[in-house]
């Protein structure tokens, strides 16, 4: 599902981006109908694997609920919508953090809703996951808009200053580099103290909030 | 999920058409990347109408795997990719038979796989049903070539001679008007034999094959 978010967000109606994870996007090395349909397929492809994973049929049916919500137009794609509204028009503190909260943090969510689906007695723990997971996405987007500024097209795989040639709104130009830091190592901590309530083991959640901010590409 | 389907059919980077059903199509009415996002968050709906349906969780299980085969990239994608390639490469009779098997073919499927996964006992009448969609995707395709060459742009809602300006292989071009017409009809008989093995009220069924032979657009 990432992988077909990625692939319709390069293409040229959307960002219009030539490089992804340092090769030609996908309608750059083939042809724009074939990433249009790639994209296609592997939305699909994505309720298929829920649809067939080995679980329960009311588990299968509650994990395809929260993929669709998280990445429909409630979620994901709204804030794709967004995204492209504020290529023209000024986004302000809070229509930014609404953009990111449906851009990144809806399929971030889902990714937690998933796992809980998938586990017994995932229900119990859902609601911190659900904190944690929100936490990350912030993580993850300010964490995004920082390597914009400060990283390389060889060391990111994509090209950067992207944000600053669109004229965008971003957690860098909100607070500065120093102040984009700090509020990504704040909700970093948040991540962490709502995962405190998670009564099971978290280490690989920990581990992935602490990758995420350090991450350099 | 066929509205998605038509919507990003009609892009520009797949048939470049101006019109549907009578109105601009969703790129020209609105544009490329709202047509885009649309079609995403449409093929998503489609997933979350059969995860919410009010039926028994593996009921709903079976329904989104016949709706992802039909429509993924082993059904009704693979269709369109084939489509696509023989706009340059000119199709033989079996080819242009799977291009069509699967274009349209693998969701008329799939909308009777839906109908038997939500009846009680839809297994045992499965069988049959599959042979009758087969047919009806068949004349459905056949009718559709012929209104091509023989509709207009008003009674139709789209636009005619497409196929002869875009030099496709069609059932008109191999078989000729009155040819394709009798082997409509055939494949229409075909359809309603099928039907006479399903134990249950198959009169909607019978109707809507006669609708679809005899339809005007």
């Amino acid at each position: 599902l990432h992988c077909y978010s990625l692939i319709h967000d390069d293409m040229p109606c959307m960002d219009n981006d030539d490089y992804r994870r340092g090769q030609p996007s996908c309608h750059r090395r083939f042809d724009e109908h074939t990433a249009l349909l790639a994209g296609d397929a592997l939305n699909t492809a994505a309720f298929e694997v829920v649809a067939q994973a080995a679980l329960p049929a009311e588990s299968r049916v509650c994990a395809a609920q929260a993929l669709a919500r998280g990445a429909g137009a409630r979620g994901m794609l709204f804030g794709q919508e967004l995204d492209k509204r504020f290529e023209t028009v000024r986004a302000t503190e809070a229509e930014l953090l609404s953009l990111h909260r449906h851009k990144t943090g809806a399929l971030i969510l889902t990714a937690v809703q998933l796992g809980a689906a998938a586990a017994p007695g995932g229900d119990a723990v859902l609601a911190p996951l659900e904190r944690y997971a929100a936490e990350l996405g912030l993580v993850f987007q300010i964490v995004d808009d920082i390597l914009d500024v400060t990283s390389t097209l060889d060391a990111l795989g994509k090209p950067t200053n992207s944000d600053a040639q669109n004229d965008k709104t971003t957690f860098v130009t909100l607070y500065g580099l120093a102040g984009a830091r700090d509020l990504a190592a704040r909700h970093n901590k948040a991540a962490l103290r709502a995962l405190d309530d998670v009564r099971a083991d978290t280490a690989f959640l920990r581990e992935m909030a602490g990758e995420l901010l350090q991450r350099q590409k």
